[in-house]
């Protein structure tokens, strides 16, 4: 059975589960104690060398970074699809997805919120500036790109969830256990109850831990 | 014709622009000039709200986010391929290229580094040790990761390039332009040396601009 390493608390976590719950994959979630580190213990880096979750285990392939493995998800498990079928509609719920991914996740995760603390000496209300500044930055563009799209249905691409819902609930989850104010993005918040209203999305949802 | 609109040290305009060239796909760069915010003008954040580059436009159609963009030019113009054909080596190559596209490149770009020195007060050299911390550790991973696969070739991934060739290489060339140091990284030098072979890789360099 398909091992996912992680912590309960990790969005980058969730969005695998999410993914697997929604295509009725079965497996095993594996937790470590990011407090005491444990995913830079010998143990894990022999699985994953760069020391971040989650890691997706399927005997010997072991498959990291959350696009990739939701990617492979799809092409291995194709229905029910978390990607529409057109090229062009694919790359729209990319790009959102990657907005998440790419341009909020890496500058607000766990570790360079450690560094700016703890290497850099901010405290912790410089430190929740800077995730005010970096959510609200590409918040505001989810929002204008997803309210002003005839694309957008009840889930940010027609009525069906897509891999875009999966990253931008898993950021809406973290933003709120940060208290970073999002009510203002409205249409972000109906996406999220629409997400949420799906078992799949609610069970593991990292705030409610 | 599709319009590719970014400027030439940008490292996330080079990989779209590899791509294109890789797979022979016509297209026209529009350059704005950074350093007089042409990319937050309104002409240009009605194309992209996100104001970042690049931007790839075919008529109607505008697609942002450099993996969102080779997989969409993968999926209409299948060869020669960037990605591997099998599912688990698609996700291998995946998972190298969003270690760089989001483990490196969103904490070491110019908004981030503008917003270290500006917003912060943080000192050249302050900033200079940041680039190195992040650098370091991702390149370190990606060093052992490539170093120690049996699916690496003269390239990531075989004897032929993929999107994660594309992706070290863009990250490689902003290293040199910040003085971060990448010779102890030999596995990546001598994919970048086989990559650099190529025009389609050498002739748009950031760092030769």
């Amino acid at each position: 059975m398909i091992k996912l390493f992680g912590w309960p608390i990790s969005s980058a976590h969730y969005r695998a589960c999410v993914a697997l719950d929604l295509k009725g994959i079965p497996y095993e979630s594996v937790f470590m104690d990011p407090d005491r580190k444990e995913h830079l213990e010998a143990k894990y880096l022999a699985i994953n060398p760069q020391g971040l979750v989650p890691a997706l285990v399927d005997d010997d392939l072991v498959l990291t970074q959350t696009m990739a493995i939701m990617e492979y998800l799809e092409e291995i498990h194709p229905e029910p699809a978390l990607l529409p079928a057109n090229p062009a509609a694919r790359a729209r719920v990319r790009g959102l997805a990657e907005i998440c991914n790419c341009e909020i996740h890496p500058i607000i995760n766990r570790r360079v919120r450690l560094y700016l603390a703890e290497d850099m000496g901010h405290t912790p209300d410089e430190v929740s500036r800077w995730l005010t500044h970096w959510y609200g930055r590409s918040f505001a563009t989810l929002e204008e790109l997803l309210a002003s799209s005839d694309a957008k249905g009840k889930f940010c691409h027609g009525d069906t969830p897509t891999v875009a819902d999966i990253f931008l609930v898993s950021l809406l989850s973290a933003a709120q256990v940060f208290d970073v104010d999002v009510s203002g993005f409205s249409t972000l918040m109906k996406i999220e109850a629409a997400c949420l209203e799906l078992p799949q999305f609610r069970d593991k949802l990292p705030r409610l831990l």
